[in-house]
């Protein structure tokens, strides 16, 4: 193989708060050739045992696309917090076991593997993949959202990640759509768009429905509102419940609210909303529409497409990759 | 003259819904060398006759120099409302008599002058101007937000105006910060940023509280809420007036709630805060930056500086200045 075509391949890796996964991805074909096991992340016994899983993750991914670590343009490394990229350092991620601060993970993993590591917020990776190999690819403005536990973002302004000046960029979920309100994120203001709209939102607003005497197929027998999950609100809607139908578009008004925001600050080409909650499809992306016609500019809507992702779980991953690419392109 | 230094010279233009002005700026030297009078925009008679008077402007500027059309880089224009930089197009101004939409401005001047002529929007190029020539000299990711009749923003991304995918960008005033509010700005949303800190909301919030009969030295004699300014509110509040220091501690509340939301999304290293309101200085400024650090994401926080403006009225006009320089660098 020619150089070119060697270094078309690259591995993304994605470390969670309980697992990681590697995947190699060629990036020229835009999509995933092998993958690692998920690996523990090991992140409660410290750094140098998880730059370690990284490590064997994309060993492993290499060795099921029979490819060595010679024919890879870097890895790139998607983490859930703020990451400062340029020092291939963690300030601050809140999920790992006891909140690491200040880890330069970069490094030893690169110093094990002998190739490139780059890292990123996994929000931000997850757009950057959407916008090189998903639903994205072809604009130049596009932002996105990923709704789950927390919410999450990411930016790509005329084909460039924003990563701020500190690497803090894209915290969307922060966004702060409702001051009155009082629901609160994990660590966001009273009235964040995460506050508002994550998965515990998602459930405490039809259990709190629930809990007012409304008529609801979610009442069965065995009801138990610890146990409701935006899938069991969702498939209720599908099949005609008004409670849970309803809990969907208050969800998605919220989030119309956060994206009118978004639209008159970016004036994005295109909107792309993943995530599992986003998994519910009309009967949020309707709501969701209506709101954010309602509440933008008008000149600024009709231009921006509001879509799903297309990558599901792999954006981050994939978004990973597509960084390593760029970050070892600037290098060469 | 040598080419080069000749060419430090450029003509910034503010156009308003009454009048417009423009000035010589040296680039080199970062300041203005020579202004027009103020002359009427004329925008009620049509766009040609706009165009007429920003040539005049910009010939009485230029003889006010001692300076001809050859000694310059090129002329930008500053308007308020959205404009489409790369086709010289007004999509819509709603300040100016009729609603313009749709208008090519930049070409009638262009072709009068026979120089390159480069629009704006006014807020947008108010952060240009300061990043360029005034207290953001220095600094790569700036946002700015001019608090006047209206509110405007801008963007300044790794050194780089941001305009959006089609020129709407900025538009920081349509920030929703509290959706269940029933203030609107003149053409924004429930609850906008806009809606709870422009000037008429300041003397709406202050002439409530005159209202519910508290005690106040803005009750004189001669009263009359609709001839309150946030001026006299500042003074009286510089005076100790305790309704009026509480009206500026709500409103730097509701702009603190919009510069959380532009922290979490920019993570800028500073947030310059212009236009007339600015002028109350720390009755203003302490309660924004209590709001801000209280519902901010605290490491973005500690990194941010946020700053009065420096450049007065003339932000917009130098921003335009330096559209003009960028824009032909460019073409050169």
């Amino acid at each position: 193989m020619s150089n070119v075509s060697t270094k078309s391949y690259v591995v993304g890796v994605d470390i969670g708060g309980t697992n990681c996964r590697a995947a190699v991805i060629d990036h020229a074909a835009g999509k995933i050739v092998a993958r690692s096991l998920n690996i523990p992340s090991r992140a409660m016994d410290g750094e140098q045992y998880t730059a370690q899983q990284v490590v064997e993750a994309v060993r492993q991914a290499l060795d099921n696309a029979n490819l060595t670590l010679d024919s890879i343009a870097g890895v790139g490394v998607a983490v859930p917090g703020h990451v400062i990229p340029q020092e291939g350092k963690i300030l601050w991620a809140p999920n790992f076991y006891g909140q690491w601060r200040g880890v330069y993970l970069a490094k030893p993993i690169s110093e094990a593997l002998k190739v490139p590591v780059y890292l990123g917020n996994d929000a931000n990776l997850a757009a950057l993949g959407e916008y090189t190999y998903g639903v994205g690819k072809g604009t130049n403005h596009l932002v996105m959202i990923t709704l789950g536990t927390g919410i999450g973002g990411g930016i790509i302004i005329d084909g460039k990640l924003l990563t701020g000046s500190n690497g803090g960029a894209g915290e969307l979920g922060h966004i702060i759509i409702a001051a009155n309100h009082h629901a609160r994120g994990g660590n966001t203001a009273y009235g964040t768009l995460e506050g508002l709209a994550q998965r515990d939102a998602i459930t405490e607003r039809a259990a709190r429905k629930v809990a007012e005497g409304r008529q609801t197929t979610l009442l069965t027998p065995n009801y138990d509102r610890i146990l409701l999950t935006p899938q069991i609100i969702c498939d209720a809607a599908l099949a005609g419940d008004q409670l849970s139908i309803e809990t969907y578009e208050e969800t998605g008004y919220c989030i119309g609210l956060g994206l009118a925001s978004i639209i008159a600050i970016f004036n994005p080409e295109m909107i792309v909303i993943g995530g599992g909650i986003a998994q519910a499809g009309p009967i949020l992306f309707d709501p969701i529409r209506r709101a954010t016609q309602a509440n933008a500019i008008g000149t600024l809507f009709s231009t921006v497409k509001i879509v799903a992702a297309d990558l599901g779980d792999n954006a981050g991953i994939m978004g990973a990759a597509a960084l390593a690419i760029i970050e070892s392109a600037k290098v060469d």
